[in-house]
């Protein structure tokens, strides 16, 4: 890439860190845990949300949701069906969510009312890792039969991020995914990260992620009780 | 996007659709057949190709590989099994692959003793869609783990694809795809693409991806010696 275009391009990063900084204090300020949810294209994020969303709603959480897609809404809809607040982002062909389109999106929503926001990103494993939407805690998705090694061939996205989510884990078996590599490839590349295993189909591990969601949503009240 | 970025992004184009341009020219004449592989990260294009040049070369065929990744050489070492020529083209971080990086990975090759080339790009369903490759045929790869509307949710790599190859068959059931609905939407994005159905591990539908490729390149090479 030549001088110039890495100029620009550094320029509309930063202009986008500045946007996601007020955007998180915005957010925080109004006590919304923020949760930025990055994979492949269909590594299963929808289907997390899905079922993230019903179950908070049930523990009387109010929950929100957008949705990054090159194209169509179908997301958005599938999410709606949980009866919370869900909004499109149609990115027109980029590749990833940047922290002005969150923030037109949220507009008109009262974050004072909310106590969880789910951004949904692009699926790709590669753009969205440099893109900051004001989010709190970043997760990245990986799924069963992606393979093993994604890890060392994506290290931007999984260092970039601060949990690692194993999905689709009822077809793990079948996929011969071995978790102890995956988990070793992990931890190359960003020692230290959480790493949870779930299947949105059966069930499994989401108690550990509602736990995970909870707890972070307790230590960042905390904090900024403090401050 | 500022229009300043998106003149320069467009130069950037303009410079690499001349790079393939001279790239494709050079490849025809030398009678090689090149194919570029795009799909999501864990779509199975190393697996697929694994199995096809190991067959090529059983049937007396000459081919060759470049692999592209953000890091690792995971997939070239994986190739180089096969015992054809492979090389892989580390792209630094970038989420594609150039026709620059094409060119100068070729250079100490002998493309006239090659039928085939093969391009594995990077795991990502936006960006490769933009850089033509000087390839001869464009196969975008859909795993059945990816859900039946990745098509309608990626229009642009699907629609400049020549054609669609649906992987890892040996899992639909367990991952309840239905072929149908995945086939109705690649039509709908791109009427009359072909489309395939393989396993590379159990090895279905290989024989009529090796057909098709063997066709390929028949009527290229009836076109050229045309021309």
């Amino acid at each position: 890439m030549n001088t110039r275009v890495l100029e620009i391009r550094k320029g509309i990063l930063n202009k986008n860190d500045e946007i996601a900084r007020g955007l998180r204090g915005r957010l925080q300020h109004a006590g919304v845990l923020t949760v930025n949810l990055v994979s492949s294209p269909g590594a299963g994020k929808t289907a997390l949300l899905q079922r993230t969303l019903r179950v908070l709603r049930e523990q009387g959480l109010h929950a929100a949701a957008l949705v990054g897609d090159l194209a169509t809404d179908n997301d958005a809809r599938r999410l709606a069906e949980s009866g919370v607040p869900v909004k499109q982002i149609n990115t027109d062909g980029r590749c990833h969510l940047e922290a002005q389109m969150v923030s037109d999106h949220l507009a008109d929503w009262d974050l004072g009312a909310l106590d969880y926001l789910f951004i949904e990103n692009v699926g790709n494993l590669v753009c969205p890792s440099s893109y900051d939407l004001g989010e709190d805690v970043r997760v990245v998705l990986l799924s069963v039969t992606e393979g093993e090694d994604k890890p060392l061939k994506y290290p931007n996205i999984f260092n970039s991020a601060d949990i690692a989510i194993i999905t689709k884990m009822d077809i793990a078996e079948a996929c011969e995914f071995d978790l102890e590599t995956a988990s070793a490839n992990i931890q190359s590349v960003r020692p230290g990260m959480q790493i949870l295993t779930t299947s949105s189909k059966s069930g499994v591990g989401m108690n550990d992620w509602l736990s995970c969601l909870a707890h972070e949503r307790q230590s960042r009240t905390l904090t900024t009780a403090d401050a």
